[in-house]
Order: C-alpha cells, then sequence, then structure tokens
C-alpha cells in the first residue's frame, strides 16, 4: 500500500502559541515527504465534544489521511494515546472519546494501537505535550507509511473510550434537535441529518420554534439560493447536516441562537 | 509550460472553521507537488470589495501561481464559477467582481472559462461549499499543468462582471482619495498611488484633513524612517498605494480614521 | 552538507493581512523544495522582547532549520539585516536583539553575516517589507543549501544587537521571577528554570506570592496529573521553563496574573 503522505491536523491550540508550529515542525522532520493540512486549532481549551463533531462531521469529505486530533486536557495523567485504523485511514490522539464518533462516521474501527514507543527525537519528551513529542512524530510516520505496530501493542476497540454526538429527538411531525455548530458565517449546523426526518426529506416547509418561544417559517431547500435575500432555509450543509441559514444574512444573529440552544422544528404543508 | 506549481488561496472563511482546511486537503489530494500558500482568510464575510482590493494589490508582487480567491455569497445561485488567464497566472473563483480587479493588475485577461466540469471527489459536491467541490479541485490541477479546457468552456471576458477600486478625487494641489485597507499596524493605505499626484510624487509635505475637519501635516517619503519616531509619513507603501504611517505608532489610532473614510491630502511647499 | 530543507517563521504580522502569505509564496518561488512552518505570527506589533522569548524557548525542541524571524519597528532605517550560524542552524532577522536570546539558547553563535544583497525578486524591493524582499528570500535560500556569504559580508558576532531575557531573583528558600508568556490555556511560564532554584528542584510544594500580596500554596510536581482538578502545580513545562497551571483549569484566570508580573516562590517542607 502507498503511503497516505498526508496528515489532517485539528487541536484546541489556538494560533497565538508556536505549539501548533512546533508539532509541523516535528512532523517535517520525521516525514519530509507528507503533507500537513490544519483542520482548525480554534476548539474551545479541553471542548472534547466540539473537537469531536468537527472531525467528525469532516473525514467523510476529507481524502484518505492521518487524522491527528489533539484535545487533551488529561495530558500527563493516565488516559491512553492511541492509533486507530479505519476504512482506509488512520486516527491518531488522545483516548478520551475525541476520536470516536469519527471512527463511527468512517464505518467502523479495524484495529487500534496504545502507543507506547512513539518515533524518537532529538530531545527528551516533556510530561505535558504530547501534541509535540507523541502523536505528530506517530501520525507524520504513519502517514511516511509506518506500521502501527511498530509504536505499541493492539487494544481492543471496545476498550476504547466512547463518546456520543447529539441526536436528534424525533416528534410527531418533525424533530427537535440542538444547534451544534455555529460557523463564520452564522449558519447553524443541527443534531440531525435529512435521514432523520420523518416521513423524508424536504417537506413543503418547516416551522421552527426556538427556547425562547419565537416561531420562525423556513423553506425546507437545498441551498441559500432557494429563498430570496434575507429568506430562513433549512437546508443539508456542506457536511450533510439539517442547518438553518439566511440568504446574505447571519442565522445567529437573526434566530438569536448559539451552540448548545435546542430548536422544534416541525413540518408545514405537504412534500 | 512547465507547471505553475503554486497556489495562493485568499477567501472569507476565516480560520476557525474547518473550511480552509477542507479545501487544502483537497488539493493535496489532487495535486500531490502542488504548494498552496494562504494570503489572508480574514476578509469580512461577504466583502467582495475588500478581498478583490486585498488580491490586486497583492498580485504584483506574487510569483506566477494559480490564484485562487473565494468570497462567494451567491454561492449556490445561477452565478458562474470561472478561470482567467492573464499574464503568466491563472485566476479562480466566482464571477462576482472578485477577481477582475487582479486581472486589470496583471495587465487584463487573456482568456476565460466558466467552470462546468470541475475534477471528480471521493464525495458528491454540496450545494453551499464550492470552495471544496469546485473551486479548490480546479486551482490544484491548473497548478499541476491540466488545461483550463478540461474544466469547462470558453467564455468572452468581456462577459465577466465587472469591479472598480476606489479612486482617487484629484484636486488642485493634491487628491482626495479613501482609506481602503489598514493592516495590523495601523498603517493606513489609500486610494491613490503615487503617479495619482499632479505634478509628481512627493512634494515637500503634505497637508492632510480627515472627514472631521482635523488637519495634519505629513512629511512626503519613501519609509518611516524618514521621520522620527511618532512622524507622519506619506509614503508609497509595498503594495504601491500611497499610505499614511506613524513612525513606531499606529496611524488609525492617531488620525482616528478606518477604512472607507475619505481624507483630503494636499501639497505643502515645493519638491 | 545536506540543505537544512526547513524553515521555521515567527513575526508579529498577524494572519489578517496577507504579509505573511506573501513571504511564504516568496519562498515557495525561491526554493520549491523547502518545507517552511509558522510558528506563530502573533507576537503584539513591534514586541521584540515576546518575540525573542518565544523564538529561544523553541528552537532548542527544534529539528535543524532556519529560524526566521522578523518583529522589525526599524524596517526602512539603517538597522543591519543578519544571518547568525548557530550549532547546525542559520537564524535570520533583523539585528535588534530579536535573535540574540534564541542564538545564546543554540549555545552561542559561530559567525554571522550581514545581508547586502538577497536573492532577486520579479519586482523592486519596498522600502517597508523586509520581511517580504530580504529576509524570507535569504532564509529560503539558505535552506536550499546557499553559502551564508552569497549574501553579504562576515560580521563580527559581538557587534550585533544584545538582548537578555529576564532572569530570576534568587531569595532565601526560593527565587522571585517575572512571567514571561502566558499560553492559551493560563498557564504561567517563568523567566526561571528547575536549575535556577536553591537546592534543587522540585521542593516539596511551593508558596506562591502575586503581586497583590496573596498567596498561594503550589505542588511542586511534574505535570498537571500531579494534582487533583482545580489543584495549582508548578513544574517544569514543555520550554524547560518553571510554569504555575492549573490542572483542568486557567492559573492567569485563577491567580489573576498577566505577563510581566512577579511572582514570589518559596520552598515549603523538604524534599
Amino acid at each position: 500500500m502507498a503511503p497516505l503522505g498526508l496528515v489532517t491536523f485539528l487541536t484546541d491550540y489556538g494560533l497565538d502559541d508556536p505549539f501548533v508550529g512546533q508539532c509541523h515542525a516535528v512532523m517535517a522532520h520525521l516525514a519530509t515527504a507528507v503533507r500537513v493540512v490544519d483542520l482548525t486549532h480554534a476548539i474551545a481549551p479541553g471542548d472534547i465534544a466540539h473537537g469531536a463533531l468537527l472531525l467528525a462531521d469532516a473525514v467523510g469529505r476529507l481524502p484518505p489521511a492521518v487524522h491527528l486530533a489533539v484535545i487533551d486536557p488529561g495530558v500527563g495523567t493516565g488516559r491512553r494515546a492511541i492509533v486507530v485504523a479505519a476504512g482506509d485511514r488512520f486516527l491518531v490522539g488522545p483516548d478520551n472519546g475525541l476520536l470516536a464518533p469519527a471512527v463511527a462516521a468512517l464505518g467502523g474501527g479495524v484495529a487500534a494501537w496504545v502507543i507506547s514507543d512513539p518515533p524518537a527525537l532529538p530531545w527528551p519528551a516533556a510530561r505535558t505535550f504530547d501534541g509535540r513529542d507523541v502523536f505528530a512524530p506517530v501520525a507524520a510516520r504513519l502517514a511516511a507509511g509506518d506500521d502501527p505496530q511498530r509504536f505499541g501493542p493492539a487494544v481492543d476497540l471496545v476498550a476504547l473510550q466512547p463518546h456520543a454526538l447529539p441526536a436528534p429527538v424525533p416528534c410527531h411531525g418533525g424533530l427537535d434537535a440542538a444547534v451544534v455548530h455555529v460557523d463564520r458565517f452564522g449558519n447553524l449546523a443541527l443534531a440531525a441529518r435529512p435521514s432523520d426526518w420523518p416521513g423524508g426529506w424536504p417537506p413543503a416547509a418547516v416551522a421552527i420554534t426556538t427556547p425562547d418561544g419565537t416561531r420562525w417559517s423556513a423553506t425546507a431547500g437545498l441551498t441559500f439560493g432557494d429563498v430570496p435575500t434575507g429568506g430562513l432555509v433549512c437546508h443539508p450543509d456542506a457536511a450533510g447536516r439539517l442547518a438553518l441559514a439566511v440568504n446574505a444574512g447571519n442565522a445567529a444573529e437573526v434566530l438569536g441562537l448559539d451552540r448548545g440552544d435546542v430548536v422544534e422544528l416541525r413540518a408545514v404543508g405537504t412534500h
């Protein structure tokens, strides 16, 4: 099998500290020909749930790669460092649930290993920076074609830390779903997919009720352009989630919603 | 002709969402040997005018490359996706005026194509993420040497959406010009170039009047060091624009100016 | 000697302007096979002291590379542009003290050169953007294997601008040290290392007094996990500095400390 040659990288490190760059430098050093692509480093510190969701939503629309993810409040404790094989990819990160939804999105894990013997670096490993000293080195060498067995013993997949993403609550004529991500444009991704919709997506229109009781009417469509400027559309987004968007506007501001808020969606009319 | 091998990338995606990284991953997948350089992703959502200006200002001091730019409030509507050949480069993006000033800065377009058949990806194209599914794939393959005709039919250059950058208003003894960019250091780039100055740049000094009527005196120079610390200089910046700067200070704060403000500049004395 | 092949890049340019990307593009153009890794571009404008510290702290845990650093309030004045050879690396930047602590951290300089003849670019050099037109081109070509003599004459190392990092003040039973960096997680890096501690690190515990007179008790440990959730630990961080951290918390917020604050640390008990 040809080496994957590509690492995608997601953390809660931010870009102000040199942490991300130090991990990049280590990977460039250990695997000269491997490319490393930053997915995001803006996850709030320690927010495993948010990172797990964004990673799981992305993997299905990423090319085959080693998916390196580090949100690791337990660094320096006994939590394990793991590699999971899923589909034609590897996932590398702490065993704290961060990788689990992405593994599931890829159809489930094939095998897993506990990292006990990461590639050697020219400095002693720190106790608080496994991203640089453990995870990035393993990801780089996996992407260069190394066998995961080189880095530690196999572990039973069922022994790994699970993590469930928020799910919709189906109701008569619709569902309730939490906002799981608000992007820069104010688009609201929901804990629901078109396949979750009772009777099949799309209904003719959707009535939306926000936590404060306000009701909105949205077109059930496929893209922003299905509604006039300023109009509200509920559509499958680029990650396959149902999302609320305002054409040429900011749905989060218009609806007054933030991540974690639960909205009621009900069919209006017939498809 | 050897492949350009380089893509420059400008969007309004920000760096908090995984959008930029997903585009990078697609390009790494489709064109392993192509390098991708981020110009900026911090343009305000949908601000085509600002993105067009920064791109046009940059291209003249960038090496030959495919210039990928995506500020695309019309994604999912009927707006066209285009490739423009200009000089020894290609520009790729939506046909909404974003590329037009850069094309002009490169001496005008040579040919253009409408993208109807982008490179295939391992997932179905989304309706709301042409950056990942249309523009980045085409840019990557163009940089790898593919012929633009592969991605769709030629289109007449005059049929493309135009976009004019702000221009100075010449006056007796000077000009009026809008602030078109404020950089991180507070330097104020103006909608004017040295060649716009009546009688030729530099005059001995420049009298500046801000919108609130305050008057300032600036040295007409070439660099910050032409004035003492805290002094105000009007000089051609690294993009070739007339700019207002305070040596070791922040001109935007000192003058109380922001993007869009129009300032009056008048010659004082003789060169 | 094989080319270093790697450039690390630190500036105060931020990521909102296209400055960093323009430097990357120049390097990709001049040295196709060289990789460029961003350490950070979030240093406050002109804050040479902070950049010098982060660079010096990083170099010891970076692979051999050309370390390009540009915080350059004197651009356009007479300050020199320099290359310093130290260990198996080169450092490139303005001669304003920015590089000096990193050179010291690498065991001192071996040789230095003043840049008078940077690689040619397809545009005239600007007076205010030496990052793009001078430093990045030299760094790229050095990483590609060019001899530093190609870019200008040698200069005596003692003629370069010095810069001293903050040092601890040893006291009976401990030391006083300034906070020199606050990272995204609120960890507080101090101007002290374990080797600075009287009698050797670690003591059994550390009493900490903040500038407002508040006293705290910290465990002297090796990592966050040495204390319970919410506990305060003083430990050597990933850069080798003594640091204050709260397990699963934000020490900067808990202790009310910011960069520049001086804290008293005193041993409690016996090791």
